[in-house]
Parts: C-alpha cells; sequence; structure tokens
C-alpha cells in the first residue's frame, strides 16, 4: 500500500465559516496560489451553489495555471422532489467547471429524520443519485459523510450504509465527517479501523476542534487507515476551528513518515502560513506547533543550558525543516550563555570572559529587577547591548515634554494635547499633536518632531502595544511595564519601558523603537557606522 | 477500579514558563484560590529550590485554607556528589511545608549521559535516595519522569527500570512525561498500556502541544490507563504550551464518564477561566473548546437553521454545562438567568418578564460589546442593575478635570498633576492633587475633593489596578479596559471602565467604585435608604 495521504485544503470553504473571517475573490485567487507553490493536493474553494460570489471565483480561477492543486468545488445532494437535472446546486457545481467535486450527504440517521425531515431510503437515494450525475459528467468525487460519527453512535448500520452507497455509485474519496468535533481519537481509531475493513481503500477524514482534538483526531484516522485528511491551512473555522493541517503535514511527514508534500517544501510552512494569516487578517499565535514564534523559544536556564550542548534535548525537531528558528528568552531564569550569544549576533569578536558581557548582564538584571521584561524584547536588548560597549549615539535629546488632558473635552476625538520640544545636533525642535489619551498624542508629537530630521520614520507603526501593572497591590501607584512593537513594512521589532508613571514608561519604550529603527537603517545604508 | 482521574495543574511553575508570562505572589496565591474554588486536586505552585519569589509564595500560602487542593511543590532528584542531606534543592523543597512534592528525574538515557553527563547506574540511585528521603519525611510523592516517552523510544528497558525505581522507593504516583511535545496519540496509548501493565495503578501523564495533541494525548492516556493528568489551567507553558485542563477536564467528564471535580462546579469553568486569563494577562482565545466566546458561535445559514430546529444538530454539548453560551446572531440571546440572579440578588420583586431584566440585559451586552468585561466587576454590575431599575442617585457632578503631565519634572516624585472640579447638592469644590503618573494624580484628586463631603472615603484605597489594551493591532489607539479593585478594611469590590482614553477609561472605573462604596455605607447605615 502507497505511503501518500492526501490534503484537502478548506480554507476557503469550511475556513470562511470562522468567526470574523470574509475573503474577496482577489484573497482566494493569493491563497490558492500559495497553497498550489506549497504542493496541497486538493483546494476546496467555495460552494458555488450557495454564494454569487464564490460562482465568481470559479469562473476567475480557470484561468489559473496550477502545477500541482486540483481546485475542488463544494455542494449538498440533490434536493427532495426534484431530479438531478432539475437541482439548481447540482447544475452550479457542474457549471463552476473543476476536476473535482466534493458533495456532502447526511450520514446519521438524526439529521436524515429530523433535520432532512426525509426517510432514511429515501437519503440514500438523494446520495446514489447525485453522486451518479457527478461521475457521467466525469468528475472525481469527494463524497463527505456529514455527521457520520454521531450517525455510528446512534445508528450503525445505517450511517455505514450511507457509505457504501456513496462507493457503490463511484464516490472516488470516501471522507468520515466529526463535523461537530466532539469525538475522541480512540473513539476515531476504532470506527475508522471497522470502516476500513468494510470500505477498503481511500478513506478520508474531516475534523472540528470543538474539544481540542481536531489534529489529533486527524493523524489517528491515517493510523487506523485513512489516507485523505481535510482541514483548513491555519486551523480556521467555525466554533473552534477545523483540523489544523500547518500541524498535521509535518507530523505526518516527520514522525509517521508519510509522502505528502515535496520533503524541500516543508521549509516553506512557517512563510505559507504568514502569508495566508496576513490574508485571512488573522493574527498567527506565538505558541502555534511548529510555525509559531515561540515554538521553539526557551525560557528556563536549565531548559537553555541544555539546548544549548544539545539542541534535541528541548527540540523535537530541528525548527529549520520547516522554516522556523530557534529563540532564547533572556529572562530572571536565563543565564550567561543566552546573554553572551545575544552579544556575539551583533560583536562576534567578545566572549564569554569580556568584562563588557559581566557589566550586560549586571544591567540586564537590574532592569528586570525593576520591572522590565525581555522576552521577545529584542530591540531593547540591542539598545542595552550597544550603550554598555560603546556603539551608541544618542539620536536625539529631550528638552522637555508636556502632557494635558481634559475632561470633559473640548475637542470630539481628543481628550489630550502633547507638546515635545527635542534637541537633534544643536538645532531645537517644538512642536505639539492632539491624541486620543495622553500616550497616543505623545506618540504623534514625537514622531512629527523627529520627521523633519529622519524622514524615514515616516513609515514606523505601532502595531501592538501591552501595559502590565506590576505590583498590583499598591494600585494605581504601582509599576507599569509597557510593551510596543513597531513596523516599517518589511521587519518588526519591539521594545519595553518601565516606571511608575505609565506615560514615561511609554515613552522609554517610543524611544527605544524609534533608535533601534535609525541604527538598523544606517547599519543596512552606511557600513561603516560607528 | 476507580472512576476518578486526577488533575494536577502546572500553571504556576510550567505555565510560568510561557512566553511574556510572569506571576506576582499575589497573582499566584489568586490563582491557587480559583483553582481550589473549582475543586482541582493538585496545585503545582513553584519550584523553591530554583527562585526566591516561589520560596516567598510558599510561606505566605501556609496561611491560606483550602477546601479541596493539595498544594504541591515542584524540585529536581539531588544533584551528583552530594547527599540527601546536603542537597539544597531538597532542603528548600522540604521547607516549602507542602503536603505533596513533585519530583522529577531522568528517564531518557540520552538525558543521563548527554546533559546530566552520569552513568545509568547513578541516575537511578538519585532518583532512589531523593524519593525514599521524601516519603522519610512524610510526604505524597509525585514521580515525573523527564522525557519518558522519547526514552522509551531509544532505550525502553532502561526508561521502565527510572520508573520502576521510583515505584519500589515509595513514589505514591509515576507520570510519564513527553516533555520535547513530540509524541502521537498512537505512540501515547501504545506506550502506557504497556507501562500499565507494568506498573500497575497510579501512572500519569504529562504533555506538551509541539505537535498540537497534548490534549488527546492526556486523554487517550486516560484510556490506557493513567489515572492522574498533568497540564496548565489555559495550556499556557514554554514553546507551545502544556496540555489545556480547561478542555481536558469537560472532556474527561462529558464524553468519558470520568470523576473530575464535582458535577455542579463544572459551571464555573468559563469564569474560572476568565479570571485566570485576566491575572496572567493573556487574551483568551475566541476559538478555545468549550469555553471560548467562539466555541458555541453558529454563522452558517444552515446550520443556525438546524440548531434552532435541534441544538444537538451542531453542538456537541449544551453550552451552559461548562458556563458558556450559544451564539447566532450578532446580538447574543443568552445569559439571562445569571443577570436575572443578580437583579433578584438585590430587588427580590423582579422576575425574568420584567421590562427592566431586559433593559440590563441589553445595556450589559452594550457595554460588552464595546469591550467591558463583567466577570468579577459586581460594583459596576449593580450599578448599571441600579441606574435602570431606578434605584441610583448620582453622589456627585463632575465640572471638569485636567490632568497635567511633564518630563522632566521639577518634583522629586511627581510627574502629574490633577485639578478637579466638582459639585455636591449645589455646592462646588475645587482641589488639586500630584501623583506618580496621571490616573494616581487624578485618584488623589478626586478623593480630597470628595472626602469634603463624604468623610468615610478616607479609608477607601485601591488594591489592585489593571490594564488590559483591547484590538491591540491598532496600538496606542486602542481601547483600554482597567479594572479597579478597592478595598475599605472589610470589603473589597471591583469596578471596570473601557475607554480609548487610558485616563478615561480608569476614571470611570475610579467613579463607579466611589459610588458603589458610598451605596453600601448607606445601606448599612440608614435602612430606608432609596
Amino acid at each position: 500500500m502507497s505511503n501518500k495521504v492526501f490534503i484537502l485544503d478548506s480554507t476557503l470553504r469550511d475556513g470562511a465559516q470562522g468567526q470574523g473571517i470574509s475573503f474577496s475573490v482577489e484573497d482566494k485567487l493569493k491563497i490558492v496560489k500559495a497553497l498550489d507553490d506549497l504542493g496541497i493536493d486538493y483546494v476546496e474553494a467555495g460552494n458555488p451553489g450557495s454564494n454569487p460570489k464564490d460562482m465568481d471565483f470559479f469562473r476567475r480561477a480557470q484561468g489559473l495555471r496550477l502545477k500541482k492543486t486540483k481546485l475542488v468545488a463544494f455542494g449538498s445532494t440533490r434536493r427532495i422532489g426534484v431530479t438531478v437535472e432539475e437541482d439548481k446546486n447540482l447544475q452550479d457545481l457542474l457549471e463552476a467547471k473543476t476536476e473535482v467535486v466534493t458533495i456532502f450527504g447526511k450520514s446519521s440517521d438524526f439529521h436524515v429524520t429530523e433535520i432532512l425531515k426525509t426517510t432514511l431510503d429515501e437519503n440514500l437515494k438523494l446520495i446514489k443519485e447525485s453522486i451518479e450525475y457527478l461521475k457521467k459528467h466525469q468528475k472525481e468525487v469527494i463524497f463527505d459523510g456529514e455527521h457520520f460519527f454521531d450517525g455510528y453512535k446512534s445508528n450503525k448500520q445505517y450511517s455505514i450504509e450511507t457509505l457504501k452507497t456513496a462507493k457503490d455509485a463511484g464516490a472516488d474519496v470516501i471522507v468520515l465527517c466529526d463535523t461537530n468535533g466532539g469525538t475522541t481519537p480512540k473513539e476515531i481509531f476504532d470506527i475508522v479501523t471497522e470502516v476500513k475493513e468494510i470500505l477498503g481503500d481511500n478513506i478520508g477524514i474531516h475534523c472540528h476542534n470543538d474539544i481540542g482534538v481536531a489534529v489529533a483526531n486527524s493523524i489517528i484516522g491515517v493510523e487506523a487507515g485513512a489516507n485523505h485528511i481535510q482541514g483548513t491551512f491555519l486551523g480556521i473555522g467555525e466554533r473552534c476551528g477545523n483540523a489544523n493541517l500547518s500541524t498535521i503535514i509535518p507530523t505526518l511527514m516527520l514522525k509517521m513518515d508519510k509522502d505528502v508534500i515535496e520533503k524541500e517544501l516543508l521549509s516553506s510552512l512557517k512563510s505559507t502560513a504568514m502569508m495566508l494569516s496576513e490574508i485571512s487578517n488573522i493574527q498567527l499565535k506565538d505558541d502555534t506547533p511548529y510555525i509559531g514564534s515561540a515554538a521553539f523559544a526557551h525560557k528556563g536556564g536549565m531548559h537553555i543550558d541544555a539546548v544549548v550542548k544539545e539542541p534535541k534535548s528541548y527540540e523535537h525537531i530541528n525548527p529549520e525543516v520547516v522554516g522556523n528558528s530557534r529563540r532564547i528568552l533572556v529572562s530572571e531564569v536565563s543565564g550567561k550563555s543566552t546573554i553572551l550569544k545575544e552579544v556575539q549576533k551583533l560583536f562576534p569578536n567578545f566572549s564569554k570572559d569580556s568584562k563588557e558581557v559581566q557589566l550586560i548582564i549586571d544591567k540586564l538584571k537590574e532592569l528586570e529587577h525593576q520591572g522590565y521584561q525581555f522576552e521577545g524584547a529584542e530591540g531593547t536588548i540591542e539598545l542595552v547591548i550597544r550603550k554598555i560597549i560603546g556603539k551608541y549615539k544618542p539620536f536625539f535629546q529631550l528638552n522637555n515634554f508636556k502632557v494635558i488632558g481634559e475632561h470633559p473635552s473640548s475637542k470630539a476625538n481628543f481628550t489630550s494635547t502633547a507638546v515635545i520640544n527635542v534637541n537633534v545636533d544643536g538645532r531645537d525642535e517644538m512642536t505639539a499633536a492632539e491624541g486620543d489619551g495622553p500616550v497616543n498624542a505623545l506618540d504623534k508629537a514625537l514622531r512629527k518632531a523627529l520627521e523633519v530630521f529622519y524622514p524615514q520614520l515616516k513609515y514606523i507603526r505601532l502595531v501592538d502595544y501591552k501595559v502590565r501593572v506590576l505590583d498590583e497591590g499598591t494600585a494605581t501607584e504601582a509599576s507599569v511595564r509597557v510593551l510596543i512593537e513597531s513596523s516599517d513594512g518589511s521587519e518588526n521589532w519591539t521594545t519595553v519601558g518601565v516606571s511608575r508613571d505609565i506615560i514615561e514608561a511609554s515613552w522609554i519604550a517610543l524611544v527605544d523603537s524609534i533608535e533601534y529603527k535609525l541604527i538598523k537603517d544606517i547599519e543596512r545604508n552606511v557600513r561603516t557606522y560607528f
């Protein structure tokens, strides 16, 4: 038997049911191309019968030249009381002109009698006639047995009968769907094993994540004999989402020795996920398996020491295989070797015996004691290192700033005004800006003043702003830690500030963010800086 | 054999290794209480030997009166070359004075020879002597076999030998750890089944989520015979996190008929998760199984129709069982009974048909839509109810306030000045105060002005102040939610404010806090109020 597992990505169909998800036709075309570049076997791209936008997509998709991916149109078995030729949904499926169609039918007696409101026999007829009709039109047909697992638990014989009917009618793949996502891995294993004995090859599995086991159910389905997995690349989908293919694909290939996509393409896994999340307008979570920014991040001191000795001690794979990289988080529990690595990234000549390295460690510890936290705050760490090593000069001096807030405010949108006075190379620049709250006003005023000298700051934007109150027991007099993530469109960086005053904490992080950006620009353009 | 599965929550120990996670001692005490309220069997709260903050916690925790939870201190087997009596880590474990300790040892030959750099025999000795020593001190001992599953794959016999050694030395529970999180559910099932045959009862499982199957591995471990699961309540932890207990607990109880916590307490699952995510300063993801806001949200038109006919058509459980609710339309249709309960606490005569109850629900939903969150914010809920029912009169009017911040500041400790003008019963009072940051100055000025009329406000202090940035993608222009906890020495109460301006959000919460206090005082002293 072949080692191949086929992947069907339904980001554009089932994924589009997810909360807050909406794709334009342009978005859909981009996603199809990205998935084709990765070598995904099938992309289920919409339901032409239920959605005119999807039909528009399929028309335009006919011009795509795909290398590997087969486009799939999705629809249901014919309606009750019409012939297949009269059924609009089936006609729309043909009109989508895809090589492959997925057709779903009810594989649960409860859904036939209570939701579809028909007889069990009539449902079998719907399945049989719809599939035969599509096969007559030379389609590759994937049959999705909706609610199969729930059906199996209430009327096993009937649920299996629906699958057999589909297979006998000519369906190429029979997919067992855990539509409500409530089935456990052990149940999946046992049931798929049994179905495989009855139906033979070309069984697929389609799982939802309502009890947090969609990925596990998909791969254990393969261990039980399935060779086709349906999911969405980032796991998006209705309720708790669909099975996450970006997790399943590397697990099948690296842990279970299956053929899925080309081995060399696996290193594009992370960049494909970044692109899809950008298009879908969702944040790729840090803790996403394989591809998240924290997936190979180490914090515990003991773990860091071990990973430095032997990466495999706390890493289940080499992160580069999936296009990710190791990150050592500088935290209160991390040791000298971690910080030395950070220094050597910038200045390879320093060794662990350099007195500057000890000074940097002392400084970071002192800042941590004040409430700083350096995990992910590479911008601030680099500035601390540069200041101690002497590879830093300030880009401006603050003369002073004032922030004034007023309630009720006379302005509709702005409650705060910031006035700032900075000095660059002996020249003072004073300006002011209004904003929604004191930090927003200050951010605007500072950048406005500095853009006079550094026009490239126009392209910086703050993408994330996090506030954490420390020593909360002392309430409004407590220290505040502010984390700012900035972007210039091609790179993101994070800086951190701590103070008892939220405005000052934000100021510290803002200044570091701007200085970091200016240093990077100089490094790129003028190699002789410092 | 008993149907009981024991749960060990390691949010405060393994969870604290997660990126961006940092707990104060106060945070830790609150989390222990919340988990105790839910009836979690064990809470592993820190590593006293590696972290002075953790030792401080264990000292303070001795004053906690827990109903159900056993506190657990965590540490490693003794170091090489010292006796158990000389080993500082073991001494610290004893000094933590918990009834239970977890001790971890190496269960993988690779880790013994390559990381620990000792012999396989010496490692067995470390395990044996450390456990015997702790048992001599009457501890309940949980042995974590670190890297057990990876070890099993490279040298099965030795890995099992480490477990047998621990059991023979008297360990009460033997925990199989998938430390690197790379083991598949099928492997877990087969290996746990085998170990169970060798070791018998009281086997635990500790999983990480590096291939996205930590929840599945934990529950399939139980199907193979384990009766103790280690994880973290929200799944936080190093890299991709630990097994998510908020998913595992309801699955064990609702899908696998296991005894875990009291059945009635399961409806506190969501509120406990909300509280923990607030304290941890992380966002509870919408698509979190069981408890996320999208876990029972229906978007597809066909699905909505079916769910309206028959909820179980697209819901694997009744959402109320875990304290969650179905969401169908943009406006929620649930939660009425909860809100009715809040109303009846104050005004027992109102019924679910009272039009005021519907108005209160509408108002709370509108506020939630703006970013308010009412879990724990009893003060604000009570004021919303009173305002709608007409049992409220304002205690003062704000004429205006101004907050001025200045950097560098001419004052040593104060960077902000607040000027306020309030009116009470026709009399204006204007005053000013300086503070460390704008919110601190404003808090002082407001109370200074109102103390002229309400002297009892002298005894209020703010004990907690939390800031949460909403819609973080839009950075400093995002909305901000401020939660304030106040105390008058005998009672604590929490209020909440949301605005795009952090000063305004703080103001809203401050005003609610003061009004709540004044209402309670009147209720206590003058029963005829209102």
